[in-house]
């Protein structure tokens, strides 16, 4: 066996800018989409952020998410009408100047051309991109998205945002995955608390979580083993499956307790 | 008519707490309930977050919100399980101790006498409640939420979090409500976009959102017209509507753009 190696861990953040999420009218799912295939490749998600169509909410957590995380991900606010105002509140994060960008306006140009509808002074503006960003493509309607030093920026709707994403992901450098393994444990909570709390001290180089569900009546709990060390998670798993057969051998006990 | 009075704006952050979310294991749908049930009341909901089950950042979170915003809600880590830890970084984010609460443990007995299940230490854990803080009823399952100053601390599962909400929001200081209309354009957001700009230019006191959809092949968008003073949202509506009306003389166009 070689020496092992410290895990390479590489983190983000994902923020998402829309009144219509705040107010309720819209169900994000964004998040949900970037948790998924981050956790795939290996990158931490480690905070998400809704704000609304705010120049100084968007400049304030862009600032700060770009300074603690190693990418940040944005979704919304690039659009054609004048509450679209991403591009401008991260030229203004980063004090970069913003202006419609050759690459993106021949993009829309090819796009409108091949359509019936007019690239009017509207939709010319989303080729407004900071100073100094790459474009990120859209393959979906062309109008594409941007980087700007490690901040990400897509589009709101989540066809277009999970092609923007799916062109960004084989460019970001991967970590050590987290791998998982998922048991039911046929228990309530309370009924495992105890003993998976004291496995958990014994294996600190993973991280057990627990998490209640209901079906019809039964109510058990999901255990989700989590680590970058396969021979530390294994080493749990079996630890927490010995604990289920014991626990089980009692007859399971239903019941409605509080949980999370 | 009287004087006009200046509008009673209250506002809220809501703080999501859970590696499964993060881990895109679990769609949070708890920032969708906080915000439609606020904006119903008339609170602001401006800024929602999700964090890991990690003390630090719950800590961190919290403090900040709890500054920044009139109320704070949180959902999830509550529960019996070693990975609950919620309590505990309220506690340390306003630096109070931390104890078995009497009222809960009360609480909790009543519950357990009812049930087959026995209260077990790990449940108990359910009962441990910063110094000062007002308990949060449970309908659902009696383990107790709690209040302390701004902050509302409720479980993460949604049937429970949404009982939980319903306790809270009698108690809660309303603003004046946030007043909307929806319009749908028939027109692809570029299409309309010059236009609604000028509108929104016109009519400050409004807030003009365009957000577009797409059903079948028919992109359209919706136009969401909000505002405190419902004499400024109705003069806006007047003149979104005969816009529409005006645009939609041209037979509407059908075709693919990028949106929000």
């Amino acid at each position: 066996m070689g020496v092992k190696r410290d895990a390479i861990i590489k983190t983000a953040a994902m923020l998402v800018i829309g009144d219509e999420i705040l107010s309720g009218r819209t169900q994000d799912v964004n998040v949900s989409h970037v948790a998924k295939t981050l956790t795939l490749i290996g990158i931490d998600l480690l905070e998400a952020r809704i704000v609304a169509d705010n120049a100084q909410a968007i400049v304030s957590a862009v600032r700060e998410l770009s300074k603690l995380y190693d990418y940040v991900f944005t979704s919304g606010g690039i659009g054609p009408t004048h509450d679209d105002i991403t591009a401008d509140a991260i030229a203004q994060a980063f004090n970069v100047e913003i202006d419609h960008d050759p690459r993106a306006i021949a993009l829309l140009e090819a796009h409108y051309a091949n359509s019936n509808l007019e690239l009017n002074s509207a939709r010319l503006r989303m080729a407004r991109i900071p100073i100094g960003a790459e474009l990120i493509p859209n393959p979906v309607s062309s109008a594409p998205g941007f980087q700007l030093h490690n901040v990400y920026v897509m589009a709101g709707v989540p066809r277009i945002f999970q092609a923007m994403m799916s062109e960004v992901l084989p460019t970001l450098e991967s970590g050590d995955r987290i791998e998982s393994r998922t048991i039911d444990a046929g228990l309530p909570e309370g009924q495992i608390a105890n003993q998976l709390g004291e496995i958990q001290l014994q294996h600190a180089g993973t991280m057990i979580g627990s998490y209640p569900y209901v079906d019809g009546t039964n109510i058990s709990t999901r255990i989700v083993i989590r680590s970058r060390d396969i021979t530390a998670l294994s080493q749990a798993v079996v630890d927490v499956e010995q604990m289920i057969t014991e626990l089980n051998i009692k007859i399971p006990i239903q019941g409605c307790e509080n949980h999370d």
